[in-house]
């Protein structure tokens, strides 16, 4: 397999980048190729503007969605964003590697998906879902944050963390076509033992070893909704 | 009252814009206090980093929300959160306007929250949700999409919009303790008729005219867990 990790964290000595490492190392001992994205090393420019388009469809009024379509097509995407797209394109699995900031991803990394899941390629029309661009790829959310594991649940004080992540998990990566493997979290990583740290490592790599087990998540599919997307009669 | 509008669109002459226009006109003319940071006039830097403090607890390793807490109490965090997160204390609304990029808030707005909304002032320990640093404010969501109304809902495509957003109603809002409003949407946006937009226009004009009216949304509350924040027995 070819992986990619985009990996998103303020702190080269962090626990997460030692996630990404054990992820790089046991990978490519499993004959895997593995490119990183490291966007902090990168200082990724995350922003979503008109200067990410060599040419212009419409110079006076930018539909953002619009110019990256057809700056990919006539290749005048600007150049970090094409970089990208190469390993995006050349990838089997992704994994995104980041601390949960605010439920979410951070700042740097949205913009990574603002930026460089463009349409025409992952998207467009009715090319979304089990439809989507990104059909056959498999991405992976591998991620630490501060809170406790029983915080996450059904009746718990947070609900469940896949509900939270639902605009990553469905929004986008399955909204691209990708098959979403359950995610990896490290909990409560800022305030835990260096055994308990070692344990998740120890984890990680097991979750790693066992990926072609992993059953991805389930989502709607397009042949549940009709030509207009509302839901087929009788199925709901 | 005072109100911070938190504007995030790379096209000037946008319709989400327009939307953010007619806001500062109505509730100026409301006799509110409007104050707009506009992130893409401003070139907002949305990556949080170790630039981001002037001093240092510890400069060795950086744990991102231990640093903003004790910047923020020392006066030595960067200027630009300084003046933003002057603007947010001052702030009895904060309306966040933007297009909804991959059914979530566009990176440049994900920064303004993961570098502004800083620990120490606006959570910390147990001092979140309806105890959160920001209790007595209010925050809305008015953004744009490009999907139709129908593929919103239970039974609906996309889910429910309040599910899709829930990092940031709950996750973010109501965890630093704001009453947070139900969302004014414009749907379908890209594709409808200067007819269509203008009806939006209206229903956002008589949506701020009645403010005062909304209840904002239901979230759980610390009083339904333990000290450990269980779930405490039998009220779930």
């Amino acid at each position: 397999m070819n992986v990619l990790i985009v990996h998103a964290h303020p702190e080269p000595q962090s626990f997460t980048t030692a996630m990404k490492d054990l992820a790089v190392q046991e990978l490519s001992n499993a004959g895997h190729q593995v490119e990183v994205s490291d966007l902090y090393a990168m200082n990724f420019n995350p922003v979503a503007s008109a200067a990410d388009f060599g040419s212009r469809k419409n110079p006076d009024y930018l539909v953002y969605a619009l110019e990256q379509r057809i700056n990919y097509e006539n290749q005048t995407i600007a150049p970090d964003i094409a970089a990208e797209i190469e390993k995006l394109v050349a990838a089997d699995l992704v994994i995104f590697s980041f601390p949960l900031y605010w439920f979410s991803i951070p700042a740097i990394l949205k913009g990574w998906i603002d930026r460089v899941l463009v349409s025409g390629l992952t998207y467009g029309g009715k090319r979304f879902y089990d439809q989507g661009g990104l059909k056959g790829k498999k991405a992976l959310l591998s991620f630490t944050l501060g809170g406790r594991e029983h915080m996450f649940g059904a009746d718990a004080i947070h609900g469940e963390i896949e509900t939270m992540l639902r605009p990553v998990l469905r929004g986008t990566l399955y909204y691209v076509g990708m098959d979403v493997l359950p995610p990896f979290i490290g909990y409560h990583v800022p305030y835990i033992s260096p055994e308990a740290r070692q344990q998740i490592l120890e984890d990680y790599k097991q979750y790693l070893q066992n990926l072609d087990q992993l059953q991805p998540l389930e989502f709607p599919t397009l042949d549940q909704f009709d030509d207009k997307l509302y839901p087929k009669k009788g199925e709901h």
